[in-house]
């Protein structure tokens, strides 16, 4: 089969690769017939995450059909549409019952890191019952290729974690696709402003059409200054860090009002300085979060009745064959314009 | 009346004051009988705090007899014994209708500070009937002292924001006053384990006495391969920082599960590194609080039912004449062992 294999930092191609078989009785091997490509993949072509090794076949995202199924499977069965969680989880350790499947004894983000991904047209998933959704008929299985990562990375980590709930304000640093599927999710909870701070104009006004109601383009107004005015002084109930940087947390730290939450989405590579000296009485929280996607089987419902256009945050749509290129475009966001872009395998 | 004034970085002094006078009707004047030192009035004496200025008389603790209300007061009279909060609170604002006392608009954490305090033998409590509570009879007033600011803020900045819970592992780093105040106030909870960290040999011996289940000398193992020898390997679901230097705070990120809380209950002058890189994927909270002192009737009710020792915070004694050497004591409990020292007034 072809598959998108990564060779060591800086290094990938399209390779001949045998197909995955069953390796424990909990496994399933799906037939890939759309994946992705996530920000993830590109920080370990940067050679940033050494649990993933050269050899690996990359990918965490998409949607297929069951091609067969392990003894253990019985809820299952080779032919059924299934998307794919990024987190693979026993549903049985300590952490899965506590619904905290990221830190899965046994698996977590190991898709496409640990194990062979899913840029590929098969791909063994683990523990594939608790790790696989079945696809509703009639569904639009392209869209749900968003589910498998990026609009429950930004529900979870961001609006749960930041609390949004009704007539709340929330700030989104990062218009990115991630900053953008906080920015979609957080609308389940009707928050009074949605103010969306990135440097780029292009993905700002993409932001705008999504439901932000107000845009601050750090490029040229102090995000500081204009969210007080937006905000009549109170400044944030919840600010989601969707970038991943020192300088956007800092930017954070200063964007939260009294008793507000900063909920850090972002992957952060070095640490960052963290104000206590204006902050410890402050009343705030910040939280992280690998995500978890205990809210799968929800946005499932919400995409499926129309509630989440999940589809909207695809721009570009690529075979397999042309992998490589979809790669270019996706890194290469700030002038292709690209939010997710569709690999068509089968 | 005598009064303990404020004078500058590193000065003070007993004076004569005129007797405080009512400034709004919603007033109270309190005879104090019993204040105490805090080590916040340590760092207004180092000229840490640019809000309590020259000339303001101290202390935001104590209990007294009120002696005149404003016109507004309805709910309090001259005869009634009362414990004084550190916060005062109007109940009216956004914040105080949120239970965000601290935060409160025209109060928060004023008394000794903005406004003269209760280092004296009179002082005037503005928002009377929210910023004072009706000693219940029979009560151990002197004990009720720990009750104005140590107790409610170990226990809601460090056990209530830390989501202690039965069956929990709770790490507290500092077993100062404060640390104790979350020690005492965490066994409501009946967490499974209470691992107290400080370098005093003679701190943790308290803490022992206290309910700590275990003690790390931090000046002779390595907090965090202790800790988790102590845990099987899971470390702490809920860390609290009773110190306030980086050196803690960065401690406590080492010592926190995934899944738990880093509560925040130190009082900060300078920033500290946030070890994101390590954190980012960790689903853990950090929460900082001043104290909203929501829970001062509920720890009324304990301390008065014999569920928490109160009185065993109290180590030393003083006359308000001797309160210089109140402070020189408290200031160095290093030798003098104090943790809190009473001043008794009338």
């Amino acid at each position: 089969m072809k598959a998108l294999v990564y060779h060591g930092a800086g290094k990938k191609s399209l390779d001949k690769r045998p197909m995955p078989e069953l390796a424990s009785p909990t496994d399933a091997i799906v037939k890939v017939t759309r994946t992705t490509i996530c920000g993830t993949d590109l920080h370990i072509l940067k050679g940033d995450v050494p649990t993933c090794e050269p050899g690996r076949i990359l990918g965490h995202e998409g949607v297929g059909i069951v091609y067969q199924v392990g003894a253990a499977v019985s809820t299952l069965k080779a032919g059924d549409p299934v998307l794919i969680s990024c987190i693979s989880s026993c549903g049985k350790c300590d952490y899965c019952r506590r619904g905290m499947y990221s830190h899965c004894a046994t698996g977590g983000w190991i898709l496409g890191n640990r194990v062979d991904g899913t840029q590929a047209e098969y791909v063994r998933i683990p523990h594939a019952e608790t790790s696989l959704y079945r696809i509703p008929q009639g569904a639009d299985e392209e869209a749900l290729v968003m589910l498998s990562d990026i609009l429950p990375t930004g529900f979870e980590c961001g609006v749960l974690n930041g609390k949004v709930e009704p007539g709340s304000t929330v700030a989104i640093v990062g218009a990115g696709p991630i900053g953008l599927a906080s920015l979609l999710t957080a609308q389940f909870y009707s928050p009074a402003q949605i103010v969306m701070i990135d440097r780029d104009p292009y993905r700002l006004e993409v932001a705008s059409r999504f439901g932000a109601t107000a845009c601050i383009d750090s490029g040229v107004d102090d995000p500081v200054a204009k969210l007080m005015k937006l905000t009549a002084g109170t400044s944030a109930d919840c600010v989601i860090e969707a970038v991943g940087v020192p300088e956007t947390f800092e930017l954070c730290q200063a964007l939260v009002a009294p008793g507000g939450v900063i909920a850090n989405v972002g992957v952060h590579g070095v640490k960052a300085d963290l104000h206590l000296e204006s902050l410890w009485d402050r009343n705030i929280s910040i939280t992280t979060r690998l995500v978890d996607t205990v809210s799968t089987p929800m946005l499932l419902k919400t995409v499926h009745a129309g509630r989440l256009s999940a589809a909207s945050l695809i721009t570009h749509r690529f075979k397999l064959d042309d992998v490589l290129k979809a790669y270019e475009t996706f890194g290469d966001a700030a002038r292709s314009h690209a939010l997710k872009v569709i690999i068509e395998v089968a």
